[in-house]
Formats: C-alpha cells, structure tokens, sequence
C-alpha cells in the first residue's frame, strides 16, 4: 500500500478544488483511483517499469510529441510534469473533459508558476478534431492536432480510443487495468502519477544519450495486452492477499 | 455490475454539489464506492439479505433507534430516507464531517422537501461528545446522544468505533468490506445505499408484525464478521471472473 503517495495525492486534489483547477469528476476519479491504488500494490512494479521504459523511447523518437494535462495533474504535481517536459522538450498542452475557458486559464497559469514556459490549450490558438464530440475535441494546432505520440494522464475513454484511430500513438497513465483507456491505449503504464512522472524523467535523462536502434527495439518488442495481464494478475494476488490478512489478522498483506 | 444504480448515484452526487450538500469528501467517497460496487456485483447478495433482516430486527427491538444521515445519502435518496424513518418510527438526524451549519441547513431543509416532518442535528439542541474528536462528534440530545442504536449509511471509520465504544449497537450501510467502518459496526450491510435503504423499508414492513422472539433470534444469531468475510469471497471471485473475462473477452463475467 502506497498510504503516503496516497495522501499526498488527496491533499494535492482538495488544493486543486481550493485553486479552481480539478472539477467534481476529477474527484470521483481520485477516489477510484484510491481503490486500485490498493490494489495495484508497489509504486512502480516491473511491468510498469516496463511501459515506462517504452513510453520515454517512444517519446524520445517522436516528431511531434505532446503531454496533455488536465485539472488533475495539474493540481497534483505540476513541477513534476514541467520537469518531463523540459527533460524530453515536449510541450504541455491543457486539455479538459468539462472545459471552461476560466479553468483552462487558471491551470495554464498554475503551470506556468511551477516553472513552464509555454503551456499549449488556451482557445485562440485551437481546433475542434470532429472527432471527439466533446469539449476535448477542442485541441491546439501547435500541439495534440499535429502530434504522433501524445502522453495522457488520468484521460477518459472516448479521447484516448480517438487519438488512437487517427493514428496517434497514445501513451496512458492509468490506475485502472480494466479501463478502456486501458486498454485503447499503445502504451499504457499502470501506476500513480506521483510516482511514474518522476520516474519516467529520470530514465528520460539516461535514454537521451542511448542510440537510435536500442529504442526502436524497446517500443518494438512492448506489448501492451501482455504487460496489462501481467498488472491484473498482480492485483488478483494482491486482493487474495487483502481477503487472507483480513481472515487471519496476523498476517503482512501486500508489500 | 450495477450500471444503473451507479449511474443513478452518481447523477444524484452531482445534483447534491449543485444543491450545496455535497463536499469534497463526498465526491472522493463516491469514487471509491464505484469501484467496490462493480467488485461486490449483485445489489442485494444473500449475506446482504442476511444483514438486513439482523438490523431491520435490531432497529425494531431497539428503544431509541436514530438513523445518522449525512450530504451523500440526502443527496442520494432523500425520499427513500423519509420512508424508512416513517415506516420504522425512527427519526433522522443530520451529522457531518465536514460540518458547517449552512450545509446542516441546507440538508434538513432538503430532506423537509422530501416529505420528513422532523430532522435531528440543528445546533442548537446539540451537545458535544467528548468521546469523538470532531464536528461529527456534535449530536443532537434528542438523537444520537441518548440512542442505542444507530444506523450509519456511508459514515467515516472513526466515529462508528465510537459510538460503538459507547455501547450503542451500529448498523453500517457500505461498499467496501475492508474498511473500518464495516469491521467495526455491530451490524455491517454490504451494499449500495439506493438497493439497500428500500429494501430495509420493505423488510420493516413485514417485520414490524413479526413476534418478538423471532426478531431477538435474528439479531442473536447474526455474525458480522463471518458475514463480512462471505462478501470478501465474492468479491475475489467477482475479480477473478473480471480478469478471466479480460483475458477471453467472449466470457461472461458478473451477474
């Protein structure tokens, strides 16, 4: 149980509500985020280890790459997200599931006072993709309209299964392996945004410097469907774990 | 999987954030409710079944029953609350954990629209029980404060613990079987508050012309923490089908 990343998360969440910036669905899915949260068990087990490794190559050998943030992310660690962006040179672009123009502002600003420079999002430089029926359709020319690869933390269903149809590569940080970001996803990492965003800017800093063909091979041989079976069979394990401390008290659960 | 009920839920949450008798927390409560409502299945399960007739017989046989509601369940089912309360003669009272006395208000007036004549937990008839630590710890004379019995529907660990220290039998409405809530009350009922609160309704209906001996058999014979312990089974095999489902989509899984 990852009690501590846990509450840091909350707190972050309840000042992001105090900031304007995370809306009421943003704290329904903290708190559905708290359960698999549980269940998932370590912070960073070795098959999210392993879509994080694919995720930077890809990232790393993108033309376009985009970090979309919403409400959530940006409430629980933007200094985080400026640093991955700064690391890899990818852009953050604002994109909401209920958008107003006020909270858009309000967390492109939020960004900017933990350190970014530009922060893509703000309308008047947008488009609306006609295919997402949704304010999330509205996305910015410069960013996730031309990008190849766009980086998604804590998204919907509907975005991410779209992106992937017009041929983006779709990275998902996700707690949910059963979600259908999930699944849509290229690459999705199962873990906690506090954990995997540090994490993917320390190997950023070291996959930099590794040649061409290394990454290649490590995006070629990921296999998405494969790693999620590996996270649900942990989180079986972790649940039986759950029930046999609660049946015998005594006994550690979950490490 | 309870799509509806879930989907019905969270639409009233949303509507209670509106309405100004929501919070925060309420939000993130719902959160994790959601995801131990798709592990749990089935609305009423034979052990829920089970720990209803035991808390139906329990407020029935109980000289000064209170039922505790708090911002989630009045904006979850405010008529359904009033039912109960007339159909056992029982009075509700409003207790918050995030207290102000505008939301207090705005929740009794809430419930008074939905046909209660009288809700407990205003002010000024209030005393603070030292035992509890906490606005929650603030309960009406007339109510909490001298009952031997009460029925908490989505309540925070802590103050079920104490009341139970204080001697009153605690009759718990939840999701999520592994929480100090369920593990502490006298009586823990699994399930969603919109199945569960309707169903204590019609089993009052019935049970109030029951004999007395029988009640007292009911409630004797009842074993929370075997019952607990029968949910936490269903739950691991609800995830286990969930898993096997994911791996062979052609599967059914959960009824």
């Amino acid at each position: 149980m990852n009690t501590k990343t846990r509450e840091y998360t909350k707190e972050k969440i309840i000042e992001g509500v105090k900031l304007g910036i995370t809306g009421v669905n943003g704290l329904m899915a903290e708190g559905r985020g708290e359960i698999f949260d549980l269940l998932v068990g370590e912070d960073i087990s070795p098959p999210t280890m392993k879509s994080i490794k694919a995720a930077v190559a890809s990232l790393i050998l993108s033309e376009h790459p985009v970090i979309s943030v919403n409400g959530n992310t940006a409430a629980i660690l933007p200094k985080d997200l400026v640093l991955l962006s700064k690391e890899l040179n990818v852009p953050l672009e604002v994109n909401l599931f209920y958008r107003t123009e006020e909270r858009v502002g309000r967390i492109v600003e939020h960004l900017k006072k933990n350190g970014a420079l530009v922060v893509l999002g703000e309308r008047k430089k947008s488009i609306r993709l006609k295919e997402i029926d949704h304010a999330r359709g509205i996305v910015d020319e410069r960013g996730i309209y031309g990008a190849d690869t766009v980086l998604l933390a804590l998204e919907d269903g509907d975005r991410t299964k779209k992106l992937k149809d017009m041929g983006k590569t779709t990275i998902a940080i996700e707690l949910n392996p059963f979600s259908r970001t999930a699944r849509d996803a290229s690459i999705t990492i199962i873990g906690n945004v506090v954990s995997v965003i540090p994490e993917m800017t320390r190997c950023a800093r070291v996959m930099k410097r590794t040649e061409r063909g290394e990454l290649e091979r490590l995006v070629e041989e990921f296999k998405n469907e494969g790693t999620l079976h590996d996270q649900m069979r942990t989180m079986a394990k972790n649940m039986r774990d759950l029930i046999t401390f609660n049946l015998n008290p005594g006994k550690e659960f979950l490490s």
